[in-house]
């Protein structure tokens, strides 16, 4: 028990300097320790972009591209590994890139690239950046071992997507990784990746790496979960439209989640989901600074003094309205109206009806407004036709603005607080929701405002001197 | 051209008194009007009542409440109608008195008290008064004729239920409404009912003789409808909650819809909408006060200085919601929800979703609200078997009030001032939601609060002013 | 033990002379017997048609047909009955008539002629006629107890139709009807009906009198049921058709259900359903030949001599086929056909494919014809439309011969006789279809050949001397 | 006009004494002639085994097999082609077997042989042999040019499944075929591909070239399509189990498909379908013996002498009988029967209900007995438990004979003579069905008893004497 599981992210690993400083945190306290890797930094894009391109016949630059990751690996290897794993090392790159070689050639032969086959390509950068951290780590005398994802993180067929099977994944942690772990072992195992019934690997989709992370700790039951990352943690509000963010140190899992919601670049929500049943905390820090305390996202987190803790924005959304006086008191005209929706695949993020059923309205990516609008024309034909609906109305441009924290349910007035300053700046606001989680307050307003909107937000809330 | 439709309920036909209060009024502008009539104050309960009574086998009061309805109007033929009309009208009375014993015994015989029976029983009211009513204004020399309501709206099946079949009864208007009102006749007609496919007479449900006088409206291309009640108009808010409160003077159909909804004594929705396609104004006046200028609906009022127009509010519904982590981004929720509330049948009023789809909440009558979760937990046994779905929440004794108004979407700080001042009296808010429409602000609070939130909304709006 | 059911039709209960006919059949073994009575002969048809006519406000017989029917059973009462019920019998008869002309009369003044105002009217003709034949017996000496059957059959409903709850019904015979037998008591039960739910008196539609016989004896775990009719037996062929008809001695369930399929005036196959799982043997007998054995009909009757125990024809049906290449050997063809037909509600008899599925023929009722094609042009538009399917066909004026007979599954040339035997007549045979169960050949042949057909099968496998 | 199509099959084409027989007859008449082929004789089979090793990654007798393949075209080459065309196809026919060693290598390396790739290489051979015979051709001064397939049969998805797009297909077919064929070009043509919307060569699945050859004649109206075969045409009866077949000179479509739905060696019923819609004669001929006449199948045949023309009997079969008196009269039964088949996906051949809906049973492939006993079970789940139905029986062992022949409709007897004739064996009949359609008479016996009565039947309908 007291297992730890870490994950280090590309930019962590992006030359010798990084993985020394990676090597050094891993040093701190190797016990019971599992490391996820990704790719070194750019390696994936890269892996993904030359398969793309066989695909398509064109193989001008991959030499050339092939030779720039071998050197960028065999570099590491020559700089950081332990003497007696140089050569196997070295020789098991060359293998590696002379594979991909002769797997582009392949495809570009077919004409097809087939999911089975990416992943393969792709997944070959966390598997190089695993055996190699494993034997760097080695060389100053630590017993790290390199563990493949797919002797661990067992997928099966639900739905028809490849999902993780708990069951035997737990099965495999059990006999595969814990002995080693209480030997003394630290695994370093390749992210991204798991196996297919059929004994392929597969890529495991959204949340990347991340989610191999947290996936493992929840297979360990491990204590902490900590992602090292370029940043110090998760900010109140996004840096290119505020000054003076800072850290939020403290978040529950459904704050960080309501906040991963639209800031995936950081954390993929799905990433988190594996370590909520057992309250398992989750930790972002920064590996260049690994001195800060980062962010801790917990299930047992007290809202404490700030009431509000973060905001978070996406813009270029468009929200949906059906109105129409007809169907005011008959049951189902919400679930036609998401029916709609969920028949196109079409993600709904604020919802909004305010008391009767005569009118209900969402908020779609832009670029699903089109397909919603047809969607909901189909679904609502004959009521359109007998004037019951009046059309469909779309608003373009629109940006929702987020004001997350769970102390809100506790603290009056963080509502009229927050009407008050967007009033004051002249800033029209076109829907707002509000659910009873008490988690947080949604408004939809122009987004051409959303600058204005989250700088005065922010000020008002007195984020800038969160702690 | 240039019809007109006056409907009189039935506190303002309740006796003699009044029934020439409202021949007065008719005689004001006879020409080319429809009047349509409930029956005498009282009478449609009483006739429900000996119905339900005899089904049961206890007939012992009827014999003397049929006798009291006799009186009630025999004493107005003998006082207000026309002299040449008396002896027929009094007959006519007594045989439908006579028929309606008859009725009541054959319902006792036969134990069953059908739906066709309860409309031919229930009607009879509206058809004396209309009868009736004719006669009184032919008295004072105006071409007053009945015309039963059967003759006009024809009902057809859809759905599974009898709803009005527009195409028949327009062509019934144009041939037999039309005609007569051109030719200086005034249109005395019993609200209510209509006839089925099969020629019986039936009621017209929801809305009552409401929607008789709009729907007869609609065919005729009327240009106004007049509902005539015991009320100077549709308040600014309920006066049992809210001292100073003030008729307002316009509203638009959608704002009217909006306070209808949860209000639904003074005005059903459902008899708003054969009126919006047209654009026909509907006015709301008090008989006894027919100098008031009342209320006036119509699609073109513009939203004036006062951008909130009225509070309405509705008392015992719960929240419910669903929250999990598991179900974030994934399409679908939404729909779930509310597909599994259309199947019961539940409808719903408030809704809202803030930002991810990780919670929905939305609020259900109270009574429903077992129901609703009991749906919703068959509907989602998996996910809240997988913990991906948190438990379905309620929360019981709540209270929606709507701050409606169509000019709220061009005024800054609406919302603003609306949680300010909820925020004052300290009243926790558990939900909002504010739709695109722009005509409403919804907030959910807890019941015990209603009287507090209401009386600081209307003076915060200073609805005691509007005009 | 030893319980058993006797059940006397109309026409054995037509006047004095039939019911002393049927008491002195119950005279003969009293012993824990359970008489269920039909409504003396021509009863329930009068009793039905007045009520039609009552509807239609046509009383002008009325009055006349009543007293004819009061007149009947008073002089069955007179003559028949014990003297010292003669009083209270005749009283009841009065009561009975004058209570159907206040429901006549209601029935008129309402205009609707309800479901279950039709069972009170209709069943009134077998409780007058249980009343009375129980009179008659104690006039004899007999304990015969008048018993309703409202008391023991219990329905619910299922599917939306009202159905025996067997259950309940059971419990009742137990706590009411089996004590009564034990102590020496013979039960005259009215047949035809049950009681809803709802405590009102149903008819229990197709098969009536039979049916609650049948059930009773189930209920009962009788012995034996008897039912006695104004025929000797189920005969070998229909005697319009076919000279020197016989009796069949035996017959099983299965056989006996296959000559009832068609030939539903003797024996509604409903009838025989509840005495299967128990295994209960059936008797036809006739009331006015009780020394002829009847027809025995059970589930443990071996083949015997003759494989061949019966014919059975219908007329005027159609022959409707699907032909397509287009479908060949695609799954479903069978299903979409007979999808169509079950939507439509229309029972579909003989069927056939032969090999292929290139080619569907089936057997409906001739006027169910048109509808049967419409629905399937419907079902298979795109198909037709596509010449995948060619025209839908029908076959007017067809006749299904059954030749009906456990034994012929042990026997060779059972068919080869038929078809032989067909042949020689010159008779076209348009389908063929034997199925597993052995039971029966059909074949499907013009209906003007009926005749000469039926005349030759049954010289052919020598029914004439069946024994 | 006056186009027509011949096909030759791969034995047709098995080396240069049948190539040159092939070329031999279209040298006949080669005007407005299209010529689709099969790859040599066995190519098919052996490019799809050494695609299938390659993906298990077992090559070892790869170079040696492709080896053999390039010398069997290479010797067609140097002995048969145009001198002036030898070196061209040489190349070719190298560059081929190159390129097919290339693509196994990358299906190896990919371990993945997607539907695309395995089309790819399969129809090589076609491609191959269709250059090759334009050659042959060519040396003998005929203006023969090969054609590929994708330019003319272009496919789209319906359903799911690629199927030919007719409307694509006729526009290729008129702008690309007709042109050269006017010009006295005859087109040699591969056989069994088409073209995805996507571009890519896909094989057409079942019926193969037969398909691509009677597709070709339908976009075409040619006047006939010939297929060339190693058979004398289509027999009276499979001659392994009866002595003196005979080939059957003509056939109605109908009968054909009829006896290509169990004998889908000589001729997959697929095949026949494009033709029906323009009545395109088909005429299946020996290669080897061409001045037989072969078997004629059209639309126009008269019934002839014969009114038998064939039998055909498929084995392994399983008869499934579903029976239950408490069904009797109620609709719907035969349409949950088949739908549980369809949703099974389990193709139901002769089906028989002999009169009353009680019992209804089928045959299915005995391997698909399991199954279906299964799904019934599911669908009568109820039925089952509540004794309505019996248990679902499965007959194991059994055979379905046909007797084919458009002619029994207008002559009696046939029935009759044919279970006269399996009476006299002694065989026991265990299902019937003939359908309205007239063109057979099916019967279910035991497989054992299969040769017996096919010989029997054989001779009772002198079929070996048709002519």
């Amino acid at each position: 028990m007291a297992y730890r599981v870490f994950k280090f992210g590309g930019s962590s690993l992006a030359d010798t300097a990084c993985i020394s400083q990676v090597a050094e945190i891993i040093r701190q306290d190797p016990n019971r320790l599992t490391v996820v890797v990704s790719a070194m930094g750019g390696v994936t894009d890269a892996l993904d972009s030359l398969a793309q391109q066989a695909v398509q016949g064109n193989r001008s630059n991959e030499k050339q591209q092939l030779e720039t990751l071998r050197q960028r690996h065999q570099g590491v290897i020559q700089e950081l590994t332990a003497p007696e794993d140089k050569e196997t090392l070295a020789g098991d790159v060359d293998r590696v890139i002379a594979e991909l070689a002769t797997i582009f050639s392949s495809v570009e032969t077919l004409g097809e690239l087939t999911a089975k086959v990416h992943a393969r390509v792709v997944s070959s950068g966390e598997r190089m950046m695993a055996s190699i951290l494993a034997s760097v780590l080695r060389s100053d005398k630590l017993d790290a071992q390199f563990l493949d994802a797919t002797e661990l993180i067992k997928l099966h067929k639900e739905l028809g997507s490849l999902v993780p099977n708990h069951e035997k994944s737990i099965q495999q942690v059990q006999s595969v990784l814990i002995p080693r772990l209480n030997q003394g072992q630290t695994a370093i195992i390749p992210g991204f990746i798991g196996e297919s019934p059929d004994g392929d690997v597969m890529t495991l989709g959204r949340g990347g790496s991340d989610y191999s992370a947290t996936l493992l700790g929840s297979f360990l039951k491990a204590d902490t979960v900590t992602l090292y990352k370029e940043v110090d943690g998760l900010l109140t509000a996004d840096p290119r439209y505020v000054p003076n963010t800072r850290v939020v140190p403290e978040l529950h899992y459904r704050e960080a989640a309501e906040l991963a919601y639209y800031g995936a670049k950081v954390l993929h929500p799905r990433a988190i989901i594996p370590l909520i049943p057992q309250g398992i905390p989750l930790i972002i820090k920064n590996t260049f600074k690994p001195a800060l305390s980062g962010t801790l996202i917990a299930g047992d987190v007290s809202p404490g003094a700030y009431p509000v803790k973060a905001l978070t924005a996406v813009s270029r959304q468009a929200m949906i309205s059906v109105e129409g006086n007809g169907m005011m008191g008959v049951p189902g005209m919400a679930a036609r109206t998401f029916g709609a929706m969920a028949q196109e695949d079409i993600s709904v993020s604020l919802i909004t009806q305010a008391s009767s059923e005569s009118s209900i309205c969402f908020v779609v990516p832009q670029k699903e407004a089109q397909g919603a609008r047809e969607a909901l024309e189909r679904a609502f034909k004959y009521e359109i036709e007998f004037r019951l609906i009046d059309e469909i109305k779309i608003k373009r441009d629109q940006c929702v603005i987020a004001i997350v924290g769970l102390g809100m349910s506790g603290t009056h007035g963080i509502a009229a607080r927050a009407f008050q300053c967007i009033h004051h700046k002249e800033i029209n606001v076109n829907a707002i929701a509000q659910g009873s989680s008490e988690l947080n307050i949604s408004v939809v307003i122009e987004e051409n405002q959303m600058g204005p909107a989250l700088r005065a937000l922010h000020r008002e809330y007195r984020l800038n001197r969160i702690k």
